[in-house]
């Protein structure tokens, strides 16, 4: 594969490279890239802005993470936070700070990511800056939705009696990471071409590579009429996200062990690993699913929506926020999620 | 000074601290930090979106920049870009990621001078994004703003015979900049406590350290019912933006040496230095002035405004784009601004 340095092409040239043919799709983008602001158009919704910031060696290992995959996920995590409203994504602007080591061609490999994430969440990129690194890779993605004023959903809102909802499975986009990890290690110890065996793991790989943000989940839920009271987006594990959902609603919940959703490869991949897989189901982290509560009176409304999960109700405060365990112990929820600044830092 | 480890705070706690007291103030904010998304509020007018990344090393050097200084510094660049749109800036939010090295009270300190340049313009922080960083400190910004649709000014509007205007005057940041790398090279080679003199110099260093949007001039213009056809902010130098207005409006320029605005400090430090000052003026960059075009009809309005000067005007394309200088040579205009990948990367 050829390699042509980006201090060949200039930023202007490479920015132009990577936004060609870009055309915004939704009406509320007024103008994309290529001036010193975009401009849009919300007359009649409310708009949502979240930001994410990820750097090479905290957020991502580009030893085994494709270029490509990265900047599909780049793009989906923030979209993630977007459903986490109760909205509808539509607009981002990319931020990425490049060192010497990357190619045009790299460059071009992670923003084909960025672009198949958004041509399918129909998301128009409208703006960014780009600029050399000292050191690696610094991905900033700023993303910007909407929703009806009466649609927003905050953490706040969760009530007495309310069911605790979660999409899709836990746990298995941390065990993906571990899978990850484990072949690193094993290939970084050899030194002939060893191909690792992934055979029998591709979900919970595509789990951690690729995952999606629960735009169907939001749709979902607006066409069964369900308005969650509150919702989150799980990126730094059930136990943590409840909890804040508990704090900013002053309320307490059960959560149901047995309820806690599960897949298959996920499970063998704890066993194997000899890890408790209800504990990475409560605090793995990076699932993207979605955490919401809502009314008992939507309890069959919920439950013929797909891909939804019944784990738990919210309680009274003074209840605590306990985890109810298979064999009815209940014990106190702990978060002991993904901590941004647990990870050993290199430049004291 | 005490020094506690952020590591020994959390992220959660960090975040708490440094937005703690937080109180929006523009109706457009309905909702501000801490939920997954922030919610604005633009019934009646266009959003405007920008953003910039800024990274050790390459957009700041920690050895002279104060870190107040820096936080302030890195909200006006991207309240300049509102301001470049004709539009008011609003809201902004904040990303950090930050090395080990940095202590709490140093990112108190950084973000002290966020919040005070929000509180000069008026701008309420609504989100962002703190982690840890494997080397450095990373700032990413993004502001938000607002305009009337009929206001918006783009780079694409300039007309033959618009006036080509400029705000304050160019070049000094540039030379504030040259002044400290020296300091600091000469410090460099000392062991003592030197400290520089930097006597009669307070406006080049200031206009490095801590530039100004124009939202003043934004003010002005509406007020005077001059509404722009073309507008830049100056960040890569004049030449730079002068030729992207040309490029996206399909005209030619004239632009006259004599009338560029310089202050004295500007032009003394340039002699000293032995530098053209006319160059540096022209492609110093980090002015943060404002570049516009206005009608011809609109002379005498906008010569009334304070601190806006008219250096020149439009051409038809096939006239070029040039700069007339003080003995009436005329040269074509280069861009020799600052060029995000010029500088040597250490990883490759």
């Amino acid at each position: 594969m050829s390699r042509t340095e980006i201090s060949t092409l200039g930023e202007f040239a490479l920015i132009d490279k990577l936004t060609e043919g870009l055309t915004p799709e939704n009406p509320s983008t007024a103008l994309g890239v290529g001036d010193d602001c975009a401009v849009l158009h919300y007359p009649d919704k409310e708009v949502l802005v979240t930001t994410d910031l990820l750097l090479e060696g905290v957020h991502f290992d580009l030893t085994y993470v494709p270029l490509k995959h990265l900047g599909y996920k780049a793009v989906m995590v923030n979209l993630s936070d977007i459903c986490a409203m109760n909205g509808t994504p539509r607009q981002i602007t990319v931020s990425l700070g490049i060192s010497a080591r990357f190619s045009v061609e790299d460059i071009e490999e992670l923003y084909s990511g960025i672009r198949l994430a958004c041509q399918y969440a129909h998301v128009d990129i409208v703006g960014g800056d780009t600029t050399s690194s000292l050191t690696g890779l610094t991905i900033s993605i700023t993303a910007i939705g909407e929703a009806d004023k009466e649609q927003v959903v905050r953490r706040s809102g969760a009530r007495e009696t309310d069911l605790i909802c979660v999409t899709g499975d836990l746990g298995a986009s941390y065990m993906g990471l571990q899978l990850l990890e484990r072949e690193k290690a094993v290939l970084q110890g050899t030194t002939g071409d060893v191909q690792p065996d992934f055979a029998g793991r591709e979900y919970i790989l595509q789990r951690q590579l690729r995952p999606e943000a629960r735009l169907d989940v939001v749709s979902a839920l607006a066409q069964a009429g369900v308005r969650p009271t509150a919702m989150m987006d799980i990126s730094d594990g059930l136990s943590s996200e409840l909890i804040h959902i508990c704090r900013q609603s002053r309320c307490g919940c059960r959560l149901y062990e047995e309820r806690i959703p599960i897949d298959y490869q996920t499970a063998a991949m704890a066993e194997e690993l000899n890890m408790n897989v209800i504990t990475c189901a409560l605090n793995g982290g990076e699932d993207y699913e979605l955490l919401f509560t809502v009314p008992f009176a939507d309890y069959e409304r919920v439950q013929d929506i797909k891909d939804v999960h019944i784990v738990g109700h919210i309680t009274k405060p003074e209840l605590g926020r306990m985890l109810v365990t298979r064999d009815n112990v209940e014990m106190e929820l702990q978060a002991q999620g993904f901590v941004a600044f647990r990870q050993p830092d290199s430049d004291k």
